[in-house]
């Protein structure tokens, strides 16, 4: 396997980084991908701090020969400075940063010895993420799941241009789940890629097994970036979906889709299996995966393909 | 060069096609192509019967060797059974059909020793090409500029997802301008790669001179893709393009949105050069491009970067 200059920032044997995601990366799922050679990460966005605090401790605890882990950290979290708290007090080593102004905290972090990645939708931000003084920059394409840019640039068109405007390393991520597309994005200039939507399909992923029985079952189409007027975010068209499309089409407000949406829906789909009310994000990708595995067995997929399609390259 | 599926189904150099395109392929760039080792499209959805026929009779006469050249035939074009007259009559060898059924047309014209290729937007019309005998598909992602399928599958998650339906050759199209984007796409199962809005930036294309500066001028988030409710279109965020995103933004019909959009618009845009009020069909890769350069030079281009990507692979 390539080592290239992400194995050397963050010390890990794969480029091969699993997604910080809400509701589905613990510690369960992020030592067992580090412990596979990626790297894995806790997704801080929907823990409270004393939680996150809960997940950093088991995953260093759970990390054999002190390979490394991280911590996403969406810049809009309301109690974001007890988040950085935690992070500085326990050590964590790589923090991935996204939804906010990568200026405010990557100095205070780095000062701290911590790796710093922020995530972007467009070569814009990725060029203001360089000169805040990231480590890297994920480079997330159009059919990723989750929150998502507003100039809807899909992954294969993001990281030539992304490529073009930065110096740091890129990591690639949004409709990537197999060692081919990795091997694809890396041909287009990444270094690395992140992956989400594979990894939610994982054993030691906390969604709701419902929730992962619903993934493995997408087919293509099943899902849709939704509330453009609001944050976009790719979902499952599901009922919930469903609702907010038809009220996008006549016309609804920001305001009206913001009422529509409510609280706690996310938590709901993804962390307690409500697959009619819940919101369901997730990757297009989604519907190239059809099994829940162990992370260490897609990592370890993920790598070996990567090695197959590097060969078969070679002979054309 | 790799010599695969498509260089023998097509007997052509390099598996670099130039997509048939409204207003903007003639017979000047199909020609160009295909003598520069490609395979040249020309568009004949913007033709009357007449100017086809003068088309493919001064593409005939301009390619030398007797190489091929093909003609892309929109299914729901109006005077269809004219354009198949000219077709056969003039033996063009290669047809790509696309926006229609390929039941219909596909062994009337195999029977005549035609090649047929469907254009597609998901795994599932893939294999209906399949069934319908076609001899290959192309394969083409929501970041494509023009019309685009409803499901919004980007190349990078739509590719393996056709190589798992079908067995016949793929063409990947979609957010591909350069020899890397074709190496990434081809790793992900493609044969061969359509480039429209590259060509679109050559000397030879017949789209407007300010519709070539508009394209080399555009960056990301440029386009949109837009005109959902009525046909799925990828568009210049221009002032016509505003005015149709304004109308949507507050519930319009399609029926409102038929009469905003009016008749002749992509004519007026991209051959015509009104940049405010015409539609101007490109895809996101406008954004990587800034030169207008000759179609042979771009052939050339795009085939020595396949190789340099391809060696450098070989070193990882």
């Amino acid at each position: 396997m390539v080592q290239n200059s992400i194995c050397q920032l963050f010390g890990i044997q794969y480029p091969i980084i699993q997604a910080g995601m809400i509701w589905c990366s613990g510690w369960e799922l992020a030592s067992a991908v580090s412990n596979a050679g990626g790297l894995g990460i806790i997704g801080s966005g929907s823990m409270y701090p004393a939680i996150l605090e809960e997940h950093v401790i088991k995953c260093k605890a759970a990390i054999t020969n002190n390979r490394p882990f991280a911590v996403n950290l969406p810049l809009l979290y309301p109690d974001i400075d007890k988040h950085i708290e935690t992070i500085i007090k326990h050590q964590v080593p790589i923090v991935f940063t996204s939804a906010g102004n990568p200026k405010i905290w990557t100095q205070k972090l780095k000062d701290q010895g911590i790796k710093v990645v922020h995530v972007v939708s467009s070569a814009k931000f990725a060029a203001k993420a360089e000169a805040a003084g990231c480590d890297a920059v994920v480079a997330e394409g159009f059919e990723a799941g989750g929150h998502n840019g507003r100039e809807e640039t899909t992954t294969l068109c993001l990281i030539p241009l992304v490529r073009k405007a930065v110096k740091i390393p890129i990591i690639a991520a949004g409709g990537i789940a197999t060692g081919r597309a990795m091997l694809a994005t890396m041909v287009l200039g990444a270094d690395a890629v992140q992956i989400g939507t594979r990894f939610v399909a994982s054993l030691e992923s906390s969604g709701h097994t419902a929730f992962k029985e619903r993934l493995v079952a997408l087919k293509e189409g099943d899902t849709m970036l939704s509330l453009k007027k609001l944050v976009a975010v790719r979902l499952v068209k599901n009922e919930f979906y469903q609702q907010v499309a038809q009220a996008e089409a006549s016309g609804a407000s920001p305001t009206e889709l913001a009422t529509l949406l409510g609280r706690g829906r996310a938590k709901k789909g993804m962390f307690e299996g409500d697959l009619v009310e819940g919101e369901l994000e997730l990757g297009q990708i989604a519907a190239l995966i059809d099994h829940i595995k162990p992370a260490a067995q897609i990592v370890a997929e993920i790598a070996a393909e990567f090695e197959t399609a590097k060969q078969e390259v070679g002979g054309w």
